[in-house]
């Protein structure tokens, strides 16, 4: 693609969005349903296209996580599907009345909702996030540009030429949604820059994605940022509650942002909480690193350097702890953490208040596995991902966070004295 | 300053705020009257600072309306006090439950307000914006660096002391409040570099720092950009109110965002409405930049030009244009505007929705004047400025968007399944 036929798509889809915004609730939820139904359907020709985005990963040695990532299977269609027949069921996110004011001159001022605009979602891998995203932009009446990574275009191009050809039939504007197809770098630079026709970035992807993202970005981004998550276990906690607190955020799902990668445990319940937790870790897989107190409970295990304590394993690895008090375990967390989810386990209501109020992370846990930092788990119904921005949206972010809002004023001749 | 105080004032400023994120409402509020008190108290000392500013600016030929903002006054001073009393007694943003979830698996989810952090305001001239910021910041337990321009740097750093010392004497972290005295461009960049300290960076000023600070900022920005606000008179207009509206939405206040600079009539009540109401016009010192059919109804006027419609004039000069309808209206304004406040003048009630729904504007009026965007006017006590963005806050900026929230997470040893 040339910069101008980028510039081009833009102006198209920017365009197409204003009637998009416009469209009817039930339009847009009959759309949904075809679509879901398309992907059904499709099922065949997605996995087909899938097989050759595979074995070209394989070919090329792709890590096996990513390939996990991106291998579809008939019922991960299927999930996908249902997905969205979810969103279909839920709330139109616009033109929502969030707040009524009546001034004293008589002005009625509304805070009403409305779509942002024009999305450009840059991810890497995961195919799912294409039709999660169609379907979440589509019902939020925000126009997207996707721009997926190149090692799954086939499936990702499959599955947005049968998303789309529900769009149209609909009778909904085709244009407002995009793919690019086009996988060279260079264009992403140029998106980053139409801030004429894009109205919000998301990044979703490793760090040095976000990072570039963040760096060439003239739009606003909302980054979708690593979880180097922590679990303090305080001196008054249940130990048994700790302990599958603790092994169910590092090992029920390793591989994603909200899964435990540092675990905090109080000095003085350590030699009677470590050694049994460690060998629950160890026999379920899970590698140890150690500061030198926990290596002097339980001996034999590797020591965690500086590093460790920065580190988002997204693996079977832990990094394990001794501190104080509740004081030094949120000075560790805002230290070393990056703000996703963390956790305390503790019997001590005031150790918990402040917890909560000092940790300065978007989802903060009382007595529960950070695992549940996911759109769906928090009722949300469906997620764009999980922001680690303070701005605009904080945490798992759904279709209330893809929204902006303008005020609709109603006078009948007021003017400024 | 060098490029390594910098960074150690920003990371002084974020321990700061950690410790402000905690204050208690009522040690807010006192130091807040203390700061207005301050301000009255030291009058004598900010005029004498003032003096300078405003000597140097003259002799360096600063042009007379930046000279009008950058000169204070007593009673423009005693309006800063009160404006800070008045913030004290507004509600505090923080702490306040947005949202609870009960979820099946018993997890108890809140959603509460929580200060943005830190806060980066790149202001010009207005010295009252000084004592505004550090006001609402201080309110919204936000940490605060403020870097005005150099044209009012003596005047800053005589209200800013005098604000300082009251919040160290109320127990507050003086260090939650920064200054940069050096006016050295170089500054400004680093400053937005430091992603690791600043939260959110607030540019008010021209057009051409607004796009600098979007460009070269790796930290979100929440544009205060231009208004090139219009007011569309149409065919059912009750035309007495027209005229009342469009001449006070330029008149009033010339030099300001929320000032009309184009207006657009209907052309069935063109040769009715527009002979008078640009006598009017005249009459008040406004020159009139008419398109071609407006000049045949008007003989004498200036043409306008295509650049005339992008054209924020702040001054009393107005483009005047005649349209078909309410769609060619909403048509030219998504083309030129600039998406800050605008209005229509109908009795026609689909109009008037039409108009709401499909002009993309933070604001949009039916029957009253642009001049009422405003954090006061809209009741919301005072304002950081006028957001011309869609992400996180758009339109007055007050208390509210000055927060974001965190979800408090409540369990009893819930696991994911």
């Amino acid at each position: 693609m040339t910069n101008n036929e980028i510039k081009k798509l833009c102006g198209k889809v920017k365009r197409s969005s204003r009637s998009l915004a416009l469209a009817d609730t039930k339009i847009k939820n009959k759309a949904l349903i075809a679509m879901g139904k398309a992907l059904l359907k499709n099922s065949a020709h997605i996995l087909s296209e899938n097989r050759k985005d595979v074995s070209l990963a394989k070919r090329t040695g792709l890590p096996g996580a990513l390939i996990e990532r991106l291998s579809l299977s008939p019922s991960k269609i299927s999930d996908m599907a249902d997905s969205i027949f979810a969103i279909a069921k839920l709330g139109d996110p616009v033109g929502k009345t969030l707040e009524t004011r009546k001034r004293p001159n008589g002005l009625l001022i509304k805070k009403v909702t409305v779509p942002l605009g024009v999305i450009l979602i840059i991810y890497e891998s995961r195919p799912n996030v294409t039709a999660d995203c169609v379907a979440l932009c589509l019902k939020s009446s925000n126009a997207v540009i996707l721009r997926g990574g190149s090692e799954a275009i086939n499936t990702n191009i499959a599955i947005f030429t049968a998303l789309k050809k529900e769009l149209v039939r609909a009778g909904l504007p085709g244009d407002s949604i995009a793919m690019i197809a086009d996988t060279d770098r260079r264009i992403v630079n140029e998106l980053l820059c139409e801030t004429g026709s894009i109205d919000l970035v998301i990044p979703r992807g490793g760090e040095s994605l976000i990072r570039e993202v963040t760096v060439r970005s003239r739009i606003p981004v909302i980054k979708h940022y690593k979880g180097v998550c922590h679990t303090y276990v305080d001196a008054s906690a249940d130990l048994k509650m700790a302990e599958d607190i603790c092994f169910n955020a590092k090992v029920q799902r390793p591989g994603v942002c909200n899964a435990m990668e540092t675990m905090l445990v109080n000095r003085s319940v350590a030699k009677k909480f470590l050694p049994k937790m460690i060998k629950r870790f160890e026999k379920a897989g899970v590698e140890i690193r150690g500061d030198s107190e926990t290596r002097s409970i339980v001996p034999g295990i590797k020591p965690a350097t500086d590093d460790d304590w920065y580190t988002e394993y997204l693996d079977l690895i832990l990094s394990v702890k001794i501190v104080k008090d509740v004081d030094e375990a949120i000075a560790h967390i805002m230290k070393y953490g990056s703000y996703h989810s963390d956790a305390i386990v503790t019997r001590n209501k005031n150790n918990a208040q402040k917890f909560l109020d000092e940790v300065d992370s978007a989802c903060v846990y009382v007595n529960a596995s950070t695992r549940f930092t996911d759109g769906g788990e928090f009722g949300k119904g469906a997620e764009m991902g999980i922001s680690t921005d303070k701005i605009h949206a904080r945490g798992p972010m759904g279709l209330e966070e893809l929204v902006s809002y303008k005020y609709a004023v109603y006078g009948n001749g007021q003017v400024r004295k």
